[in-house]
């Protein structure tokens, strides 16, 4: 019954929208340590998905998850932006995954039927979404560890919590 | 180029692994209003998938984003145990969506080669797992809004909020 039980599968997806943003292209998407992702930009829901859509404006937060269909293959050690050292791929948000899809937290501004204003937009243009769902609880950030990020960020930064190697 | 472009379409998705969970359906799963997911379970990554696992061990928490392999079909509306009033789905996070993609943030706990130890596990047992990606950054509680969910709450709980109706 269940699929994807033997590794690799064709599951059916499809786009209940799609992204509208100030990023034609991936060069000019803030990337690598500090970036932010303050840009505006507005989800584009398809009319037969518009009833899905019911209460979403009492939330200020919501997951969007998305394809990266401008992105082909994948590997699984990579350098990323905000570093000079490879890591795995499931450590980082690269583009190039397993299964190419994206996830950005988005701040919800104003909704006018179909279409979401949010902030924090950091896909292409045209990008198909995949699904929203409410963001709803936050892990403490006292209770939060960040890895390699955090290691380069230490030595990029010079912060005093050591890691450094240069 | 850029495929889903016309609505609907065949995407290409792969199992990375697979959960070990305690929970064997879903009524076994806490759910509703002050539901904890404190459970623990084992994200079992397949060997050829393992390497993107490097560096992983420094970060506390996880997204992991699995499939809703025993949910057939979707409703654009519905009723979530946390409530009694039906809600957009992309407002709830029922299994019955368009993309039958589950999202949940997990600690974890400890790595032994290619078996992630996590708390938090709120999926089936043998779930299919498509990708697994860091847990960066929290949004500040102050600023977050909950909408339908803390009205059903306060309702509930005889909150000092307002929104009773009962």
């Amino acid at each position: 019954m269940p699929y994807l039980r033997n590794g690799s599968s064709m599951v059916s997806m499809r786009s209940i929208g799609y992204v509208k943003s100030p990023y034609r292209n991936t060069a000019e998407v803030p990337r690598g340590l500090g970036a932010k992702h303050e840009a505006e930009g507005v989800l584009e829901i398809l009319p037969e998905f518009e009833t899905g859509l019911t209460d979403i404006d009492g939330f200020s937060h919501l997951f969007v998850l998305w394809l990266f269909d401008r992105s082909r293959g994948y590997e699984l050690m990579g350098t990323p932006p905000s570093d000079n050292r490879p890591h795995g791929v499931f450590a980082t948000r690269s583009p190039r995954r397993p299964n190419p899809i994206g996830l950005t937290v988005v701040e919800l501004l104003a909704r006018n039927g179909p279409r979401l204003r949010v902030r924090g937009v950091d896909m292409l243009d045209g990008t198909p979404i995949l699904d929203i769902k409410p963001y709803l609880s936050s892990v403490a950030p006292e209770r939060l560890r960040r890895g390699w990020l955090a290691e380069a960020e230490a030595r990029k930064c010079g912060g005093a919590e050591g890691n450094r190697t240069g």
